[in-house]
C-alpha cells in the first residue's frame, strides 16, 4: 500500500510516457486531470492486486480515441467516474477497487481521477505494461476475461452500454461509437474479480512509472545523464541516437497512423532508423534491419532532457535517443503475440525477443541480431 | 380489439409496402417472419391505443439498417425478441404491449414477430404512417419522447444499450453500431408510457396497411383495376403512369440513396418523372416540376398487377403507375417539417401539401400547382 498525492502524478506522467511507447495519450493531460481530481477530493491509495478480495469487483477505466483529437478536447473529469459509476449501476454490484487498462501516457493518470473522485483504491498494475492501440489488446483478454460489459460515456452526456461476444467486437464497437462522439471517449470495460486480477494483472506498473520518472527527475537535478539513469534502471536497449529528419501521420478511423524517419549522430552517423507507428511506435528498423518490435517496447527521448516524446508531439529537428525494452513475458506466448505481435498489426516480420536481437543490454551498445 | 393470424400477413405486407414508400424494407422477408413467429406462438391480438392503460410500458421494435442488405441477411426472429427482452430487463418493469416504429415495410410485420414471441397485444398504430430512413423521424420525437434506453442487438451475439442527449443522437449511435454489425440489427427503443402513446400514435395504420392489402386482392380477384381500387380506398393522387427508363441506386452509410426516372405512357407519354429517394421515395418532379414531396407519400405500384415496389426492387423497364397520398397531419407542423420536411433530406424545396399542388385527388386526373 502506498498513498499517491497529487504531486506524485509528475514523476508517473513522465514515467508512463515512457511505458507508453509515443501512445497512451498525451500524459501532461492525464497529469492535470489527476492532480485536479485528487486536489479536490484527496489522496490515491495504491494497493498491491494481492489485497484484492478473490470475490471483490474490480474496474479499469480509462479514455479511448486518438491522442492527436484528445489534446484538442480536454475531458472534465467528471465524465469518466460517470461511465464508472453506470457500469456499477448496470452490473448491480459495487466495485471494490479501480484499474488501469494500460500503463502509457494518459491512461495511467486516468485511472486515478475516477479513483480520487470515488474513493475507491487504485490496483498497482494494469492490462499492458506498456500502452496498445485496440482495446482487447491487454492481458486480460489472454485469460478470457470479457471487455464486456463495457460502458462508453462522451463529454456531451450520451452513453453506450456495450455486451458482446468477444473482444474484438468490443474493439470495433467501441471504436465507432468513439469516432461519432468527436474523437475519443471515457470508459469503463473488463469488469472482473479479484481472483482473476490477480492471475491477469501486469504487477507493479504504476509504481514502476513512477519510478522511472522519479529516476529522469533526480539525473537531471544531479546533473547527470538521464536518459543513461533509467537505461540502467530498466536494462534497457539503446538503439539509436540521432535527429528527426520525416514525420508522416495520419488520423485513419479513429488511430495516429504513421512513420518517421530518425537519421544518425554520435555513433550512429550515416545510419538511419525509421518507425513505423499506430498510435504506439510498433516497429524499428536501422538501416532497413529490424531492431525491435511489437510487443517490446520501442521510447523515444529528447537526447537532452530525457523527456519522453509520443507520437504525436514528434516533429522534424528533435534530437533523440531510441531506447528498446522487454515486453511483459505473457505477451510473448503464441496467444499474445497473436493478439500485439507484428503481423497483427499488418508487418510481414517474425517477432524476435529484443534479448536475442541484440544480446545482452548491459553491454550499452546494441547492435543487431 | 382484432385477432390477427399468419394468413393475414399476406395483406399486411401488401398495404405496408404501399406505405413505405418503397422503404422499410422488404415486405415480403418480414411476412415471412411473422408468419413464421406466429404459426409457432399463436395469433397477434391488435389492440387500439385507447386500451392501453397510462401507465403502461409499450414499446417499439424494428429493424434497422439498409433494405439491400437485409436481403440477403434474413434474421431467424428470436434476434427482434432478444432486443426487446433486453429492453425491459433495463428498464426493470414490464412491458405491456408491442408498437410499430414504421407502418411501412418490414418494420410494419418485424412487431408482430415480437408480439407472437412474448404474446403481448400489439397496438393499432405507429410513429410514422409510413416509412422515413432515421430513427429520430416519429411523431413520438414531436411529443418529447426520449428515443433511448434503446436497445440494439445482432444475429452474433452481440448487444448494446444507448442513453444519448437527445433522438439525433440516437439515430447517429445507433446507424454506426448498425453498420459494424454488417449493415442491419434488430431494435428497441421509444419506451413510453401509455398515456404518452396515446397522444403521440398515428391510429390505425397496421389495420390501415391490411385494408390497403385486401383491397388490391380483392380488386384482382374480380378482374377489378387494382391500383383505381387502392386509389378510390385512399384518396390517392395519380401522379404519373410510365416506364422506368434509369435507376441510380448507392448504399452510403448505411442508406440505399439514389434516384429513378420515368418516361410516360398513356395519358403522360412525352412527359418524364424523377423520383429522388433515400431508402424511401422523397420528392416526385414531372418535366422538372415538384409534384409530391417528403413527408406526403409517394408509392410506385406495378401497372398490372397493382404490387407496391420498394425502391432496391426497382428495375429498368418496369411499367408503373405512381400515387401520391397526404401525409398525417403531425407532419405538417413546423416542428414535424424540420424532422422530415424536403430540407432535412437536402433538397432545396418548400413543402407545399399535395392537396394543395394538385388540387382534389377525387378528380382522378392530378395536375400542377
Amino acid at each position: 500500500m502506498r498513498v499517491m498525492h497529487p504531486e506524485d502524478m509528475h514523476d508517473l506522467a513522465v514515467g508512463a510516457a515512457v511505458l507508453g511507447t509515443g501512445g497512451g495519450g498525451d500524459p501532461y493531460i492525464g497529469k492535470l486531470m489527476a492532480m485536479q481530481a485528487m486536489r479536490r477530493h484527496g489522496p490515491v491509495t495504491l494497493i498491491d492486486v494481492d489485497e484484492l478480495d478473490d470475490d471483490a469487483l474490480v474496474v479499469p477505466a480509462a479514455m479511448m480515441g486518438a491522442p492527436t483529437v484528445m489534446i484538442e478536447k480536454l475531458p472534465n473529469g467528471t465524465e469518466l467516474s460517470t461511465a464508472f459509476r453506470n457500469l456499477e449501476a448496470y452490473l448491480g454490484k459495487p466495485i471494490a477497487a479501480v484499474l488501469c487498462a494500460e500503463a502509457g501516457g494518459l491512461n495511467s493518470t486516468t485511472p486515478f481521477v475516477v479513483a480520487a473522485e470515488t474513493g475507491l483504491p487504485l490496483v498497482d498494475g494494469d492490462g499492458m505494461g506498456r500502452a496498445f492501440p485496440e482495446l482487447q489488446m491487454v492481458t486480460f483478454t489472454l485469460h478470457g476475461v470479457s471487455a464486456t460489459p463495457m460502458v462508453i460515456a462522451d463529454d456531451k452526456g450520451n452513453g453506450v452500454v456495450l455486451n458482446t461476444i468477444d473482444n474484438r467486437w468490443t474493439e470495433r464497437l467501441a471504436r465507432s461509437a468513439t469516432i461519432d462522439m468527436g474523437g475519443s471517449s471515457l470508459i469503463a470495460l473488463y469488469p472482473m474479480d479479484g481472483r482473476t486480477a490477480k492471475k491477469s494483472v501486469v504487477r507493479g506498473t504504476v509504481s514502476l512509472a513512477a519510478d522511472i520518472g522519479r529516476t529522469i527527475r533526480e539525473a537531471r537535478a544531479a546533473k547527470r545523464n538521464p536518459i543513461e539513469a533509467i537505461r540502467r534502471r530498466l536494462g534497457a536497449y539503446p538503439l539509436f541516437t540521432g535527429k528527426v529528419v520525416d514525420v508522416n501521420r495520419q488520423t485513419v478511423g479513429g488511430f495516429a497512423r504513421g512513420q518517421t524517419v530518425i537519421d544518425g549522430l554520435e555513433n550512429h552517423q550515416g545510419q538511419r532508423l525509421t518507425i513505423e507507428f499506430q498510435n504506439e511506435f510498433l516497429i524499428a528498423k536501422r538501416n532497413g534491419e529490424t531492431l525491435a518490435s511489437t510487443p517490446d517496447l520501442i521510447t523515444v527521448l529528447d537526447s537532452d532532457t530525457g523527456e519522453p516524446i509520443t507520437t504525436e508531439s514528434l516533429r522534424f529537428g528533435f534530437r533523440v535517443v531510441v531506447l528498446g525494452l522487454p515486453c511483459p513475458p505473457q505477451w510473448r506466448t503464441p496467444e499474445g503475440l497473436e493478439l500485439v505481435g507484428p503481423r497483427y498489426f499488418g508487418y510481414d516480420i517474425d517477432y524476435v525477443p529484443i534479448e536475442t536481437r541484440l544480446g545482452h543490454a548491459s553491454d550499452g551498445k546494441g547492435g543487431s541480431s
